[in-house]
């Protein structure tokens, strides 16, 4: 391959140069230099979305959810039809002028999100609330033309996710999807990517273009100190079954009417989604100076076997011998349903091998030469923390599986332990900027309002601008509101009326997390 | 539910109204108003493009091919550069030209197809002889901006396909790959759809713009007599590897050169694709007068069970026995990987669900009653054919999965059976054109011109325009070939230098198929 061996920038160094160096060398990425802000996901990546997919889409289906898929197209007069939600996504939307050499009568937007190519359609399609719940989903690219500075996989023009939109009958139980959808975000994170992330509500300021609430799962960049939006699942309320018509006959109502028209009553709706951002957090979180360090649930080979010990000296047939072994070994993990390989490559050391695969983030590493047959075992060496542990060959099929879950644990817990070490309870203002500069994210007693939140932004940022950094070795932004956890810290408690809010004169009603934010 | 029930029209009668009636009243598509020539893929529908993607990203991926995507976008200069191939796609491509309120410096098309997205990065990744060969697969949406007559699956402006491009050293691999992949597309139509194709290669006029030759999967839609093009697998030769610069370095040349800079090679590429036309191809060969006939294998629900034989006088008890009975089967058949459903719902009669199921083509239904408890019984009603067949209800998961394979082999041997009856051998002009006019294609001595396949275009046209028919009622068009079969008829054999063109005055090579088209 023709792609350059290793990471010449430390990730504590140069966060930036080695987030970009890690994707390219490990060829998890392209740089995709026709169409700035665009990216090539590469078969290492984009295997990693299609275990998230394939965990994912299992889940939503046994919550009778049904995947489908509408158009990426919407005209102009659809997409301004909810005033809040057209403000919020307008100023990015691309939009098509031409076909062929022939200039469209009206333009035509390509899907920031899909809400208005889809409610018209919700609209037609319930009549009764026995046509309720009607929950859908798509796996789609949007588009969303941002003009801050991209980041591959964190912000990307074109991405890749899924969208549920589904409609209620009550509140309650658009509520209660919403967090069973938030739960298995939690899940996509935390048990297959091993990243920590922290669940809440996002603040007014923040929630969805023209949503009720947004719930949302928060993860951390330790390196840089900034929090970063990891999936969200919104209630809509009944906003935009006001602004798309979508009612229904209220049931009781025609129990009790005399052929007068039943009373319609709007849906209550939700909107939730997960994008490839995902695979961009967990590369940042987990990686170090050698590259990628993947966890074992989501990589493509989990472990990989490569000869080592043999020499100038080594018989051909020994050499057979071990080649032989590995391709056992390897056949005996497949079967037992561990995704492994074997590096046989002649033309390449073993210390070059070594180095290729921890580029490229695998596991779990096992070395089989002549001694190991004759001691019948085998080195493994974790990725992860280097450790090295002889395991017999005939215990293969029960010492990986725990091997690779233990990876995991330790791989999530230590992500953890580093995302709470930097999660500070702040009562006072004077402590909040220096917390933040000491790459923390913040939780203070806060009032919730508005204008308070911009106060804050503007407060915390050096530069008194919105500008975004550069990169990320000068995090000189404000602070937002990250969400307002459910848990929330026990001490010190907040007492109502009391508490003040950390900012402002106002009393605090629960404690926010604030932080420096992607 | 808010869809009509019911056909309303024949489909031997008025065939574009049937189809449209099937496909919205299933729930398999909705009219997508807002952009003429998109539809919405309902979950229906989209279930078998599913499992159209889990049979054969599955089947490539044993052949070493990996998953990627690709943005969306390609400038103006890259998507130039294969001259034959911009010509091919040009006219119908999707130009974005705005982002928020601002005009773009450059436009931006949205793909056609991904050859010129894809190949610059060929050119950067390949190097050597051992990067090769490099199989690329992605699923996504692709728009050609038509501006033929729009029709639902079968021709729409944005659609979904799978595209794979590989690079090879060698032709002959290269080759055979072409038609390893062209063998899976022949089995997700006879295998997974029940739908019969003819193998062929393409003319030259037909063939893929910039490529070496294309081969196809040609079907037949018997109402309309009119041959489609299923999917296409093309080898392309080293032409786009000489516009891209996919080169590899001679590694023969390598040994025997002595310092001097090693030949460059150029790689041998495929593309291929399969698209969501192909469930359009299902409904309109398999439906029938009532609605949708789905072939068991891409079925969501395979089997309806429902109550029958309750009247005002059963009893609560023996209704919730039955009810009970009902629930017990579909576990069990669920439990054996039978996709089985129930329905129990209240406010509806036993025929009203007979009809809701048949509109939506489920393959078998099970009726279960007082009677059959006593019995220890169900009937089995197919949908394909309507035979009734009683089941011993402790058979049913032996007995089941073989009615399944019946309905399958039985579906697609009658699709077989029609479409062989169709493919007529014409050898003399004259009956070329009430051949097609009887509905059928045609196998014809051809001598594999250009020139003389614009003839056959234009001498079988009623009107001598080449314009698409309004509908399927008048198919004015001219004929085109479909493919040059590779099995080709035995009598008359075709004598080189002898056997004369159906049509001009030149000596056939080989039977070709010729046809009205969609």
């Amino acid at each position: 391959m023709s792609s350059q061996l290793g990471i010449e920038v430390k990730k504590d160094a140069d966060f930036s140069t080695w987030y970009t160096q890690v994707l390219k060398r490990s060829e998890m990425l392209e740089y995709y230099e026709e169409v700035s802000g665009c990216y090539i996901i590469r078969p290492l990546a984009y295997n990693i979305w299609q275990e998230i997919q394939s965990f994912f889409d299992s889940a939503i289906k046994k919550m009778g959810v049904e995947d489908t898929y509408f158009p990426m197209f919407v005209s102009q007069r659809q997409l301004e039809r909810e005033k809040d939600h057209v403000e919020g996504f307008a100023p990015e939307v691309a939009w098509v002028t031409k076909a062929g050499s022939s200039d469209m009568e009206n333009p035509i937007a390509i899907r920031p999100t899909s809400e208005t190519v889809m409610y018209p359609y919700f609209s037609k399609w319930i009549r009764t609330h026995r046509d309720l719940p009607l929950k859908l989903n798509q796996w789609c690219n949007v588009v969303r033309w941002e003009f801050k500075k991209p980041q591959p996989f964190i912000r990307t023009r074109e991405f890749l996710w899924q969208e549920g939109h589904t409609a209620h009958f009550t509140k309650e139980e658009a509520d209660a999807e919403v967090h069973q959808i938030l739960e298995l975000y939690r899940q996509v994170y935390e048990d297959l990517l091993a990243v920590p992330v922290i669940k809440g509500v996002k603040s007014e300021k923040e929630k969805f273009a023209g949503g009720l609430y947004t719930t949302t799962v928060e993860g951390f960049i330790p390196t840089t100190g900034r929090g970063i939006q990891a999936a969200t699942s919104h209630c809509l309320g009944q906003n935009f079954a006001k602004m798309f018509e979508i009612v229904v006959e209220d049931p009781n109502a025609l129990a009790n009417s005399e052929g007068k028209e039943a009373k319609k009553l709007h849906v209550w709706q939700n909107s939730w989604g997960i994008t490839t951002r995902s695979i961009g957090v967990m590369v940042m979180i987990h990686g170090d100076d050698k590259g990628l360090v993947l966890p074992p649930r989501i990589a493509s080979v989990q472990v990989i076997v490569i000869p080592c010990g043999l020499t100038v000296r080594t018989s051909e047939e020994e050499k057979k011998r071990v080649e032989e072994k590995i391709n056992d070994v390897v056949k005996e993990l497949n079967s037992a349903g561990i995704k492994a390989k074997a590096d046989l490559r002649d033309n390449y050391t073993p210390g070059f091998k070594f180095n290729h695969w921890e580029l490229r983030g695998v596991p779990l590493r096992l070395e089989i030469g002549p001694r190991d047959l004759k001691n019948n075992q085998t080195l493994s060496v974790r990725r992860d923390n280097g450790v090295k542990e002889a395991i017999p060959l005939d215990k293969l099929t029960t010492c990986i599986p725990e091997t690779l879950n233990t990876i995991h644990k330790d791989m999530f817990e230590k992500a953890k332990k580093i995302y709470d070490e930097h999660v500070k309870v702040i009562l006072k203002w004077e402590d909040f900027v220096p917390a933040l500069d000491g790459k923390n994210v913040v939780l203070v007693p806060w009032c919730e309002q508005e204008h308070c939140e911009d106060k804050i932004k503007e407060k915390s940022s050096r530069s008194n601008t919105e500008q975004e950094p550069e990169d990320d070795k000068a995090p000189s932004m404000g602070a937002k509101s990250l969400c307002i956890p459910f848990e929330q810290p026990k001490e010190p408690a907040i007492v109502p009326g009391e508490t003040k809010c950390i900012s402002c004169d106002g009393f605090a009603k629960r404690y926010a997390l604030f932080g420096r934010s992607y």
